[in-house]
């Protein structure tokens, strides 16, 4: 048992590592070097409101609110601020970015200070549903309502807090009755890494398939700043699940890939004192981790990425500089396979085995796949480095894990792998059981067909767990199923009206939240906007 | 009759003006950069809070507020803020000047932004008073409540707004649930450009009359800015009648006499096209007056303070280089008697004859002692340069006008005297009368001790009518009654807790406002500081 020596050499470690003792110690300075050097920077583009436009109640409309126009936007230039008191202007796009304004006094002069309210949003139903009382279980300060008294007035004004929105609605707080004036200017300054589309659709691809590709592209576009971002308004930082996704989409668009260098240099440098790559990423004041914040899922997708990164650029390397973080994290993830060869999430530190926001999902049986995945993407690197030799006992282990998943996660009568002590049915386990290779394609889509049709089954809350289940769906053979979920569900989010994808969709329930209140979601996420990678990879599927 | 000539002149002129000519198109220049030299420096101070407060709700407090000492500031400094939620703090003394702040991670790392208002205060009843929703008739933003969302913590941040204050209160609205933080390092910038108080009381003055003495320093050196403001929370400009009672009061304390040239020259720099000085002025971008705001008692106390200011300096060359503005004043004026020698509002254009805050005072009798007034210091400042030729008919118009008041403003029967077609009984219309020298100083005691035990008569509103009052009890020798009305007045607001003098000022009425809601007005007021004056004036009156 060879993966169990690893253990024992892992806990050997751990408590070495008690003693303060850095695995990477020596490399680390370098990594962080290298991640500053390949550093982005950011295009900007200016950018000014296209009219005044008037919400909507509509019980039609996503979450229950749409923008109709009302006005061109020389009215709110032109017109003392005083008549109208509230005005909601469109931007036409979704932008991230810088926001401006000015002021200019109409009648006689400033005598006092004007107090004035601006609220950003992504979507109609953020900027008309109150923030308070707040009812999230985030900062309410990631919502963008600043109030700003203005002393001095014809002067431009700008907000310093970075802005992610398409709506923005302007209401007077405070003003004095002996001068009038107007607000004039909006400006936005939007930013982003990405630069030029270097892809084309076939003509003929449906347009459905041409919008849900537009709006995918925006999304990544928005999410590529200095760090591939999982949400430019909501959490604004570099997660490794984020960052699997945004690179494959990035292989078919954008072609950016020193910016996925710099996020896997900035992972390497920044794992944990046991090599363990930490999930998260913060910039500001200087690249550090979210200390703690262990994720199973996402240290493994660090290898994934390595390994898409160095199929895309031939970059060896960095594959060769980088192959100890990666054989770390699959050494790390096999501490919680279990004697059985079953994942077992009761081994030593704790850890978060995040695969989907959807209240209730059992990780058990989606985590033995998952680490599957990782062994065959891992493996494969190692082959690509030449370093298989170190890690001849993955392949056996990934064998006994299969089997072991066979004999104990699989339901015959049902014909699909439950998961936990309560039999649990999802769309997930079944997602991950193919694409950890688990199944014969046959079985794949029987059991894919199955949770499909069976109301009870537990489905996937978000565009992230939705992007498993497309993958596992084209990896047995379900082309048109694949398709037509796709264009289903990324569709249904362009049908209510997406700029860009939200980070949390259930067709269902449009006020799905991960946080208890929905404006606090983000409607610009980077898990989402995956379609730019099935519909490129596979475009016989995907473009006619 | 001269005066009538004069008025002759004047239309004329006023004809010509119509044309776009300017009286002082020649000298504006040259007066605004002497205004620009004498700019002063601003000195600066760091305050530091010295505790943490509790408000109590306390009917025999002034508004029903008041503070005591909850913790020392140190457990704010090292409290994690989301424990305290909201927190108000004492930095013992008013304060003019700017804030910031520090803030410090105590746990793990910032994983989403910050959301904090801060409310600052002159006194506890604004800080404890909802401002929304707004029933002040003055603009909602002078209020000094901030909303400020952090998107970095670990730094030091600046509030722009200048603030004048306190107290201050905290507040969390929003945080994240996955890191600690404290807020410390508050820090406060204090400016004024007065300096040391050059003059002392002496050793045997009362308690009392040494407390309205400081609190009166106070509020003059708080309003002494780059100009003499009115208030430094609001409104923070320049007007003449706070400058003639903030340079009386400068002459006994900080003796800075260059900030009274400063203001004398950019009166008479933007005084409008008939030369008429402007009742207000406001210094950013540049210098320049609040169109229109003509207010004829204001204009008049120009002459007054241009008197003062060369008796107190000896400075004959600003006092020759401004005399043409201050002949110009009293022509003006002049315009506004009628064939009767009486005050006559309705002539010519829209003026304003502001006396005090107080509703339904008429102005007839009190505009007819105040352009005596202003004729007496008029005529004196011209004797002073040897100008008195250019203007001998003043004199006469005086000696008519106080004939004219005496037949037709004087209540033989009552032994007061009445103002306007309802024969209002005022206070101010007797003190107006004797400091127009209209009576006996028998005749003047007789008619103060008549209004003031009379419960119908209407009583001054604020302490600058009150000065006027104090002032007209000196002039006519109830040197007990002016120690006694002062010490109980403005005694009674440092009984109430007052550190600098307020705006508006009613012993029977703490929520008087001018302007609709208490908590807008100013705390901290220029023309309240006028007890610096009577006690050094009269110090046997005053500090015995």
């Amino acid at each position: 048992m060879k993966h169990l020596f690893t253990l024992c050499t892992m806990m050997l470690l751990t408590i070495i590592n008690s003693n303060a003792q850095d695995l990477f110690a020596n490399q680390r300075n370098a990594w962080l070097q290298k991640a500053e050097e390949a550093k982005p920077a950011l295009h900007e583009t200016i950018v000014h409101p296209q009219s005044i436009v008037r919400a909507v109640a509509d019980k039609n409309a996503y979450q229950g609110w749409r923008f109709e126009k009302q006005d061109e936007i020389e009215k709110l230039y032109t017109t003392n601020f005083k008549e109208l008191k509230t005005v909601t202007v469109d931007f036409g796009k979704h932008l991230t970015g810088y926001f401006s304004f000015h002021t200019r006094i109409l009648t006689n002069c400033e005598d006092a200070p004007v107090r004035l309210k601006f609220t950003f949003a992504e979507t109609p139903a953020e900027l008309n549903t109150p923030f308070d009382p707040w009812k999230g279980s985030l900062s309410r300060a990631w919502m963008q309502d600043e109030t700003i008294t203005l002393t001095r007035l014809n002067e431009t004004v700008s907000i310093p807090r970075r802005i992610a929105f398409r709506y923005l609605k302007i209401e007077l707080l405070g003003s004095s009755a002996y001068y009038d004036f107007a607000i004039d200017n909006l400006t936005f300054r939007a930013v982003s890494s990405a630069g030029d589309v270097k892809t084309n659709l076939q003509p003929q691809c449906p347009p459905i398939v041409q919008d849900i590709h537009r709006v995918a592209i925006e999304t990544l576009r928005e999410c590529m700043q200095t760090v591939y971002e999982d949400g430019p308004k909501r959490d604004q930082r570099l997660w490794v699940g984020d960052l699997y996704l945004e690179a494959l989409a990035n292989r078919y668009s954008f072609q950016n890939f020193q910016l996925t260098k710099r996020c896997l240099y900035l992972f390497a440098g920044l794992s944990d004192e046991n090599g363990v790559v930490i999930a998260n990423i913060f910039e500001h004041p200087e690249p550090h981790p979210q200390k703690g914040q262990l994720c199973l899922t996402y240290s493994m997708l660090f290898n994934s990425t390595l390994l898409e990164y160095l199929k895309d650029t031939n970059d060896y390397e960095t594959a060769h500089d980088l192959w100890c973080v990666a054989r770390r994290q699959m050494e790390y993830a096999l501490n919680y396979v279990n004697k059985d060869y079953l994942f077992d999430p009761n081994q030593y530190v704790s850890n978060w085995f995040f695969l989907d926001w959807r209240d209730g999902l059992d990780a058990h049986t989606p985590m033995q796949g998952a680490i599957l995945f990782a062994l065959s993407q891992s493996y494969e690197l190692a082959q690509m480095l030449g370093k298989e030799k170190e890690v001849s006992e993955w392949p056996r282990i990934a064998n006994r894990m299969k089997k072991a998943a066979r004999r104990h996660l699989y339901d015959k009568q049902q014909k699909v792998f439950v998961s936990g002590a309560n039999r649990q049915v999802s769309v997930l386990s079944q997602a991950w059981m193919i694409i950890g290779e688990v199944t014969t394609e046959k079985e794949g889509r029987e059991a894919i067909q199955q949770v499909l049709t069976n109301e009870q089954s537990v489905m996937p809350g978000t565009p992230y767990g939705t992007h498993y289940l497309i993958e596992a769906m084209v990896r047995c053979g379900m082309h048109q199923e694949a398709r037509s979920y796709l264009t289903e569900y990324w569709g249904g989010m362009v049908k209510k009206g997406a700029d860009t994808f939200w980070e949390a969709y259930d067709p269902k329930n449009d006020f799905i939240s991960p946080y208890g209140f929905f404006p606090v979601n983000s409607a610009c996420h980077a898990w989402s906007c995956t379609p730019v990678y099935f519909i490129h990879k596979y475009p016989e599927t995907f473009q006619r």
